[in-house]
């Protein structure tokens, strides 16, 4: 339901969504195929190292914990109550709830606005309101961080620990991406699934994300936004970067959109919302592997500050995908004359005769993991040089680990100089290997060429925001006076 | 060098550079980091069972092999000479091979065309010519089949065995792909690295790959066509599904593909490229990966017939990514009410009340494998379905591994009907297992939404490539006669 603008309260109170003490499961079961089952068993897994109170009018123990037959009952203080009841019997909780003065509630139900239930849903926003209990959900998947071993809902993976905070309205696409994460090492920082976001709204959970510690990117998926006011003022005051999906702007995807999360789109069209969001300063990403791609870059990357890419590769045909890929997206590689007057001869000194020292710069397939390390040291170095690439091909004569903790160590080393640097190694299992190595060291690493070359173009496009932003506020600003 | 088109004699011999009976290895070594040992040792490993001769001017030995002087000394015929010398020592090594009637040449030196030495790969190619040997290379990476367990060059990885015929002019970006086939399971029937393509041209490996039993797709990584008249009449009288991916059109490309293999792109422009593709009824995809995707799945699944695709998935969100690129790629869904009249109420039975029966068809995260496979049996059996998109993700109550063995079993039964099928699983490690069972049971699986949907519309695609084919044959004919 609409807001203003982002409230203070909630984002005050999410810090017990994220981070509770207590947990109450309003409607724990020991149907072990219900989630009033799983979403202990999820947080215990997990590690989680609060206090679980399961809340069942029959049973007197739960999971092997002992149960209360109302949240009422609890005799200490409960920070999070999570309801998985059914529809009908959430707004009695939700009373309870604030009687028991719970910090937050997060509700898995589902049955309200998504099958037209809109009525029921206002009612509860409504009542959570007047009475100052942030609501997420409902119809939500979960809730959680790795930092806290805290698994909240029905989820049945706890994510690699990394920068990327991950704010989905869909549950299905959060656990694809959160089993990804755990797959490909793709490192996140605290997650959750709005549903129907009823209450607790996007700004909100941005406006938390900002000020969360591990997080340095602010990955959102959305189906509708209800406050585009309150979106857009809460991402332009974001001093990390935001990138964005948003789907069921297609005719079918309306009404998919309606039926999955309630979610409005009517009358809204894609070019509104690109709008929308080149105004409120985020990125906005096409497909789920650029979404992906673009946050943990943004996560491990700082800005690139100019056009002056160097690409140092051992195969000839990845870099040429590279260049490709570069000019399509508008910032086509420059030679390596033209960046800097001696780089073209500093960099030779690591090739043999038969490498290529334009840019791409091929070492040839017979690169050692020193001449990866001097090609990338003198990269570094060279003051006109604003970012990295690198790509590993794996040869019969590659080395690929020796390589990649060469550059793992250079990284270390010269990161402070707050250049981005990006990797691709494509092959089988140890360039697999590799790419999971480089991501927990902090270097984003990908599969295929496009994939680095749209991170990195990425990171571009998050340095111009960053110089458009002090002109966007201004303008929101004015046009706020206005009305 | 140019052709005018594909020549007979070539084509037949090429045989024997895909399934020699005896490989000598000229330039064989004793020194495990070169070219000369590795091949030796790569056909072992991979457990050729033709002969191998080493030929070495010193050695009486080589990895454990008898080694002759000359290959004029070996007391047998040769099928295949790979050469590994340097590129001064390669005339007179197949002077040699034309003496001893060898059957096809394989140049894996360097230090032709690519560094600026044009005349002296211009002289090996017209002496081949003259002589009737044809010749891969020179500065090639390897060639081989895994149907054969046949792996000839310096290539660490022998794929897995599947439909895609990959034919590459880049060594890295080849090596990349036959790693990526072993751990993702993409299916290889049998690959090569075309390098400077001296003499043996695309056209000819693409007629032989028509032909070669488990080719059902045959890729193209091109830097440069030197005879584009032979390529597209190559093309347009395959019947077999193209996919291309030129590289080397952008400006910097243009030096580096030629510092790469030698490849002349100069005033030939992109968009003359996509018009020859045009012409030649071949597809041109952008990225690696969607070049892979879509050989993938043109190597599996048979034309899409018409555009009413039913995407069946336990995900709303994935469902909507789908509609969203569906659209956005020009073939949109269709509501299942506009594709068949009971389609909507047969597959509702096979869904909760909560579930939504529109397209994408959301059977709800509680979806069983009965479910699905009650969903895409009634989806193929529904005369006016033409193709079929499956969603699978992980929920806390999803059986991946059952839902995977059904679909497979429902494929089996009815992939008769001649009706593209594929799937999308995204998620932990179950999920990436499935992919791989999916694809070793011949059906295109892959871990994001539109990389599936990317698939589908190439099946459209293809397609009306097909119906177009006989108009393109004609007017090439026309044109031909013409000069």
């Amino acid at each position: 339901m609409e807001i203003k603008e982002a409230r203070q309260y909630v984002i005050d109170r999410l810090n017990y969504a994220f981070k509770p003490k207590s947990v109450a499961v309003i409607g724990a079961s020991r149907n072990e195929k219900k989630v009033g089952f799983k979403v202990i068993q999820g947080l215990r897994r997990c590690g989680y190292e609060g206090i679980i109170y399961p809340i069942n009018v029959k049973a007197t123990e739960v999971a092997g914990l002992p149960a209360y037959k109302s949240i009422l009952d609890v005799p200490d203080d409960v920070d999070l109550a999570f309801v998985s009841l059914p529809a009908t019997g959430v707004f009695e909780a939700l009373e309870q709830c604030v009687e028991k003065k719970v910090k937050i509630a997060v509700v898995s139900s589902s049955g309200f606005g998504e099958i037209g239930n809109k009525n029921l849903q206002n009612e509860i926003t409504e009542y959570c309101r007047e009475n100052g209990l942030p609501l997420i959900g409902p119809n939500l998947v979960g809730i959680g961080t790795p930092y806290h071993n805290y698994n909240c809902g029905f989820v049945p993976y706890l994510p690699n620990k990394g920068p990327v905070a991950l704010i989905s309205q869909s549950g299905s696409n959060l656990l694809a991406a959160l089993g990804s994460s755990q797959l490909d090492h793709f490192g996140i920082s605290m997650f959750v699934g709005l549903g129907n976001k009823a209450d607790v709204d996007f700004s909100e959970v941005i406006k938390y994300a900002e000020q969360e510690e591990h997080t340095k990117c602010i990955a959102v998926y959305i189906e509708a936004l209800d406050s585009p006011e309150a979106f857009k003022k809460a991402c332009l005051e974001c001093e990390k970067p935001i990138t964005v999906i948003k789907v069921g702007s297609s005719k079918i995807g309306v009404k998919a959109a309606f039926a999955h999360t309630a979610s409005d789109n009517t009358g809204h069209n894609n070019a509104e919302y690109d709008q929308l969001f080149q105004e409120s300063g985020v990125m906005r990403e096409e497909t789920w592997q650029e979404f992906l791609d673009t946050s943990l870059a943004l996560g491990m990357c700082p800005p690139l500050r100019g056009d002056n890419v160097v690409m140092i590769t051992n195969g000839g045909g990845a870099g040429l995908l590279a260049c490709d890929h570069f000019e399509r997206l508008g910032m086509p590689l420059k030679e390596l004359k033209e960046i800097s007057q001696n780089l073209r001869s500093a960099i030779r000194k690591y090739m043999p005769s038969f490498g290529s020292p334009l840019n791409p710069v091929d070492i040839s397939g017979t690169a050692t993991s020193e001449m990866y390390g001097g090609a990338l040291r003198t990269a570094y170095r060279d003051e006109n040089v604003d970012g990295i690439v690198i790509s590993v091909c794996p040869t019969a004569v590659t080395d690929v680990e020796a390589i990649t903790d060469t550059v793992i160590e250079i990284h270390k080393q010269y990161k402070t100089l707050g250049k981005p640097f990006i990797m691709e190694c494509q092959g089988g299992n140890e360039c697999r290997e590799a790419i999971m190595k480089l991501r927990d060291h902090g270097i984003p690493a990908f599969s295929t060429m496009e994939q680095a070359v749209n991170a990195m173009v990425a990171l571009r496009e998050y340095s111009h925001i960053m110089s458009r932003k002090e002109e966007l506020l201004k303008q929101a600003h004015a046009e706020e006076e206005e009305k």
